[in-house]
C-alpha cells in the first residue's frame, strides 16, 4: 500500500541516515520519517565531529523539534556541540521543562554563557524553573498556560485565547487545557478547547468549566505527582501556590516521561544494578562496569557468608557427601520463589496498587501460596532424590528442606520490600540477586539443621 | 491549606469507604474523591453481595465513569453483578474499546443477553469491534471520531463539528483530534481543537491541517501500535483501511493502558512467573500458585542437573572438600552478573531502544564490560579465599573460575534475549531465575574443569 502516510506496521528500515544529511531541508525530511527511538539511536551514535556538523544543520524549527524528542542526556550533548547563539534560539523555543533539564546538565559557566544569549523574558522564566529542586513537580511544569476568567462567555473566551496564544509558548501536543480563575486569580476549574468549539457562543464559561480541579503544590515529588495524574486520568495537573494561584501545569506528556524514566530505573535496580541514566546503547563499558560492580561486590561479600556456613558444616559434608549434591538445587529454588514474590510486589508498589498498610493481607496471601508451593516442590524433591538414588533418609531431609526454604523465602520476600518502603528506601533495590543472596546463606543453615535432625549418621557431629 | 481542590501531595486517607455508600449521590461524591487505584482497591475487595448492592447504586453517569477507570477484569465483575438492563445503559455510554474488553470477558450467552439490551446502533458498533482479533490495534480503537473535509474554512468546521458532536460519543480526555479527509474520504491530515479556536474564522482547514499523518492498518499488533504512538509522540494514531479511509483511532490513553498492562506482564515474567493478569491484591493464593508453579518446576528440573554434575565430581569433592565451600559463591556471582545484563537488555528491548541488528554492538559492549567485571571479581575472590585460609592453589582455582563464570554468564545473557526475540518469543521470559539456573549447572562444570587443571591433588581423578 502506497501513500503519503507512514505505515507503522511495516516500518523498520528508514531511507535516510542522519549522518549523511547535508542540508536543513534534508534534516527536516529525516525528522518527519524518524520517531524518537530512531532519532536517539542515530544521533546518539555520532562522533563529536559528526555531531557538530549535524548540529550546524539544525535551524530554529528543527532544533527544538529534535531536542524535545530525545533524552535529556543526548539533548545536552547536541546543545554542547552547537554554536551558543544557535542553541540559545532552540532553548527559547523548547518547552520550559525540557530546556531546564538541559540547563541543569551543563556546567555553571556553560549555563550562564547560554542564558546570556537567550532573550530576556525567556531567560527569566528558565532561571525561575532552575530554582526548584530537580525532583520537584515544579521543575517539570510548563509555566505558561491558557487562563480565562469565569465571568465571560464562550465567544469572548475564544477571542481572549487568540490574543493569549502569542504569549503562551507551550503547545502541549496532547491538547492543552484552558484554566478558569475567579476574580482573585484563584484556580476554580478548567475546560478543553473541544468544549469551547462545541459550546454555544453565548454560553458562560462558568457553565462549561469542570469544578473542583485536582491540584498539587510545587514542591511535591515529581514522580508522585505524575503517578497522581495517571491515577486521576487527567490531561494535565495544575501546580498552585499557597493562594491557589496557578504557577504552571504538569502535562500528561511530561508525566509519561517521568514515569517511563522511573520505570527504567526500577527495572535496572530489580536486576541488581544501579540505574544507567542513559539509554543502554549509549552506555560505555566503563559506565556499565561502574553501575554494576557496586552491587556485585556487596552481594559477593554477603554471599561469601555461604563459604563460612559450609566450612562450619565441613564434617557433615565429609560424612555424607551426597548432601552437597543438593546445595545448588535447594538454594536455587529458594531464590526463585523469592524472586517471583519480590518482582510482583515491587511492580504492584510502583504502580500504587500495594501500600504499607497492606502488609497483613500480603503476608496472608503469600504464606498461603507459599504453603501450596512448598507442598508441590517437596513432591518434586522426592522424585529428584529418588532418581539420584540417595536413599530414603536423605530424600526426607531434602524434601523437608525444600519446603522449609520455600516458606522462609516467601516470608523474607514479602516483608523486605515493605520494610524498605517504610524506611523510605526505593523497594526496587530488592533485586533478584539480593533475594537469592539472602536465601542462599540462611537456606544452607536450614538445610544442615534439618539434616542434623533427620540423619542418624550426623548424630555425633 | 483548605479549598475545594484536592491536594494530591497530602492525599492518602479518604473520608468515604465505597462499601458504606448508600445513595447514588454518595457514589458520585466518592468517585470524585477516589482515583482509579483507590477505586480498584475498594470495589475489588467487595464480596459478591456487597458488589451487587453497590452496583445497584450506580446510575447512567457514575456507572460508565467507574467502569472506564478500573481494570477490565473488575469492570466485568461489576457488569456481572448488575441488572442486565442497567449494565446495558453503561455499555452504551462507555468508550467502545472498554465496552468491547468487558464483552470479550463474558460467556457467549451473557454477552448476547447484554447486547440484546443495548440500543441497536451501538450494539452494531460493539459487534464490529468484537470481530477484530483481541490483540489487534483495531480491537482497541475508538471507531467514532471527528472528521471534516479539507475544502472548508475554520468557521465552517466549527459549525460542522457542533452538529457531529451529538453522534461522536467518544470524549477522549486527552483532547480529541479532528481528522481531515479529501473528496474520496481518504485521510489527508489532522488538526487539534486548539488550532481551530486560535485560527482566523475564514482560514481554510487545509492550511491548518498537518500533512502526512502516521497511520496503521487495523490488524497491526496493538502493543506495536501503542509503542509507535509513543515513539512518534502522537495524541492519537489513526487506523485506516486499504483505501486509507479512517476506521477509527487509537488514543494516547488507550495506548498508555496497553503499554502499562504489557509492562506489568513483562515485570512478572522477569521475576520468573507467568503474568497474573489481575491486580496483585485481587489474585487468590491459588491463582498465584498456578502462575508461579509452572516456571518453578521447569527451573527445578533444569537445576536438578547440578546434582548430576556434583555427583559426577563426587571424588573431587571428597579429595578436596574445600572446593564445596565456594559452590554457592561462584554460581551466585555468575547468576548475579547475568541477571544485571538480561534485565537491562530486556527493558531496552521493551522500549524499542535495542533491536536484533544490534547484536554485534551488544556483544562488544558486554564482553568488554564482562572483562572489567571479571578482573574485579577475581580480585575479590582472592581476598575471600585468603580469609577462608584455603591455601594458594585453591585460591588460584577459585579466582580463575569466578572470572571464567562472569564472562560465560555475560555471553549467555547478552545472546539469549536476542535469540528468543528472533524466534518471536517475548524476551521478557529470560528471567533472573532462568539465567541463574542456566549458569548454575554450566558454571559448576567450568569450576571442576579449572580445578582439574590447577589442583595437583585431582591429577589422578
Amino acid at each position: 500500500m502506497k501513500g503519503p502516510g507512514l505505515d507503522v506496521g511495516v516500518l523498520g528500515v528508514l531511507p535516510v541516515r542522519a549522518d549523511h544529511l547535508d542540508s536543513a531541508a534534508a534534516v527536516d525530511k529525516w525528522l518527519r520519517s524518524a520517531g524518537s527511538v530512531e532519532r536517539i539511536r542515530q544521533v546518539g551514535a555520532m562522533s563529536r565531529d559528526k555531531l557538530a556538523r549535524f548540529a550546524s544543520l539544525l535551524d530554529a524549527s528543527t532544533g527544538p523539534e529534535l531536542l524535545g524528542s530525545v533524552d535529556p542526556d543526548l539533548a545536552t550533548r547536541i546543545v554542547r556541540a552547537a554554536e551558543v547563539t544557535q542553541s540559545a534560539r532552540w532553548l527559547e523555543a523548547l518547552e520550559t521543562d525540557e530546556a531546564a533539564e538541559v540547563l541543569r546538565r551543563l556546567t555553571n559557566s556553560a549555563r550562564e554563557k547560554l542564558l546570556a544569549q537567550v532573550n530576556e523574558s525567556q531567560a527569566l522564566v528558565l532561571r525561575g524553573a532552575l530554582r526548584w529542586p530537580a525532583t520537584s513537580v515544579a521543575a517539570h511544569m510548563l509555566p505558561d498556560v491558557f487562563t480565562i476568567p469565569d465571568s465571560i462567555t464562550a465567544a469572548e473566551a475564544e477571542a481572549l485565547l487568540r490574543t493569549q496564544s502569542a504569549q503562551v509558548r507551550s503547545r502541549a501536543r496532547a491538547g492543552a487545557l484552558i484554566y478558569v480563575t475567579d476574580d482573585d486569580l484563584r484556580l476554580t476549574g478548567f475546560l478543553e478547547f473541544q468544549d469551547l468549539v462545541l459550546a454555544q457562543p453565548d454560553q458562560p464559561v462558568a457553565e462549561l468549566s469542570s469544578e473542583d480541579p485536582v491540584w498539587v503544590r510545587p514542591t511535591v515529588d515529581a514522580e508522585q505527582a505524575a503517578q497522581s495524574l495517571v491515577d486521576y486520568e487527567l490531561a494535565a495537573l495544575p501546580v498552585v501556590d499557597e493562594h491557589r494561584r496557578l504557577l504552571g501545569v504538569l502535562t500528561a506528556d511530561a508525566a509519561a516521561d517521568i514515569l517511563e524514566t522511573e520505570a527504567t530505573r526500577d527495572a535496572e535496580r530489580q536486576g541488581g544494578s544501579e540505574p544507567l541514566e542513559v539509554p543502554y546503547l549509549r552506555a560505555s563499558p566503563f559506565r556499565l562496569w561502574r553501575k554494576r560492580i557496586v552491587w556485585l561486590l556487596v552481594l559477593f561479600v554477603a554471599e561469601a557468608y555461604t563459604g563460612t556456613v559450609l566450612r562450619a558444616f565441613e564434617d557433615e559434608m565429609e560424612a555424607v557427601v551426597a548432601l552437597a549434591f543438593f546445595i545448588p538445587l535447594l538454594i536455587g529454588t529458594g531464590g526463585n520463589t523469592g524472586t517471583q514474590i519480590t518482582t510482583t510486589l515491587v511492580r504492584a508498589m510502583g504502580t500504587g496498587q500495594v501500600r504499607l498498610r497492606d502488609l497483613p493481607a500480603i503476608l496472608t496471601k503469600e504464606m498461603s501460596t507459599g504453603f501450596l508451593v512448598a507442598l508441590t516442590m517437596a513432591a518434586a524433591a522426592i522424585i529428584r532424590s529418588w532418581t539420584l538414588g540417595v536413599g530414603p533418609q536423605i530424600t526426607i531431609t531434602v524434601s523437608l528442606t525444600v519446603a522449609a526454604i520455600v516458606l522462609w523465602s516467601a516470608l523474607v520476600s514479602s516483608v523486605l520490600p515493605l520494610i524498605l518502603k517504610k524506611c523510605k528506601v526505593d523497594p526496587a533495590v530488592v533485586s533478584a540477586p539480593m533475594i537469592a543472596t539472602i536465601v542462599d546463606g540462611t537456606g544452607l543453615i536450614i538445610y544442615f539443621w534439618i539434616a542434623h535432625a533427620t540423619l542418624p549418621q550426623l548424630a555425633g557431629l
